[in-house]
């Protein structure tokens, strides 16, 4: 299959680039690096982006970071960045995208715990991942020949010794990987898979 | 109790209004009509709306429309009007009006069915009404001396005639406003009530 990872260059979307490349073509993408460029957050990019790689058989992103940050710090700039880079962004990837899907074709999008589990700092997040995921399930009715589904990762062993937290419970950016390629081998339209599922 | 009852001209705001002008004082606000007028996308409008009201006990929030549209007829202008009106706008309320609340007070703000059912053109409408039950759950945890919730209206049976649609299962905007007064009377937090349990 022919690929395309977007976000290829975090800690997630290096990992799915690895899991796929013995076996799959892979077009890595990222703001500025990877075999091609995009910023998500313009819509242009975007469509510039689609001009140049033709068809593919699945888009995945791996974009967008989780801000955890308590509600009486959330600021608008805070909120503006869950409802574009966490929510819209990634919704238009798919919507400029998936014109460029071969019949059969797959997009998995990223999303987080937060859209379901309660801890502090979770709300703006939470808000955003809950409607990727919500997104997924009520468009994914709508599709006919190609799938839409969202992958969300429970902590992330990488991510959480960068950042000096306990690691306990987390699984690894390879494990992690595994459930984007169920997504896409697999036949699933319109669900959210949880990597502790597919570890 | 003195209650600001946003989108107070709408279908469901007017039922709301009535339903609490015996007992509370009620303030009224919608973009061109009411006690006090508010644009509810701009930051700015907000934020003048509470400068003139002063302390209130709780605020509602019966505002936006929603947009059902089939996923391939969508618009950009389509996703804005989902993230900003039934999202965005509704959180801009609950946090630029939260200070103005009163202590033990709270603020209701409206979602619809489209954030839990599937059917035809649900997915920008149930991203956003996905979106604003997760941010009230989440928010909520977070909250100390006030309260926040979100009402589900079931089809309100006033609108569906309007729109010449069948008016079964749907429930009339005086039931529907049952809800809003169980959410503002009541002790619940991070709740989304459906008002067919309420009517």
């Amino acid at each position: 299959m022919k690929i395309l990872v977007v976000g290829a260059s975090g800690v997630i979307g290096s990992a799915i680039v690895n899991a796929l490349s013995g076996e799959h073509q892979v077009i890595s993408a990222s703001r500025s690096s990877g075999d091609v460029n995009v910023d998500l957050s313009n819509p242009a990019s975007i469509r510039a982006m689609f001009a140049q790689i033709d068809q593919v058989d699945a888009i995945i992103s791996a974009a967008g970071e989780a801000d955890i940050k308590p509600l009486e710090a959330l600021t608008d700039q805070d909120y503006d960045r869950a409802s574009g880079m966490q929510l819209m962004d990634q919704i238009n990837l798919f919507r400029y995208g998936k014109d460029s899907l071969a019949p059969g074709g797959s997009v998995t999008l990223t999303s987080g715990a937060a859209s379901k589990y309660n801890f502090p700092g979770a709300a703006a997040i939470g808000m955003a991942f809950a409607g990727l995921e919500r997104f997924a399930d009520a468009a994914a009715q709508e599709l006919t020949d190609i799938r839409l589904n969202v992958v969300s990762p429970t902590s992330v062993t990488e991510s959480m010794e960068k950042l000096g937290w306990p690691t306990e419970g987390s699984i690894t950016a390879a494990d992690t990987a595994k459930s984007y390629l169920a997504a896409v081998t697999g036949t699933m339209n319109g669900q959210t898979l949880s990597t502790a599922e597919y570890a």
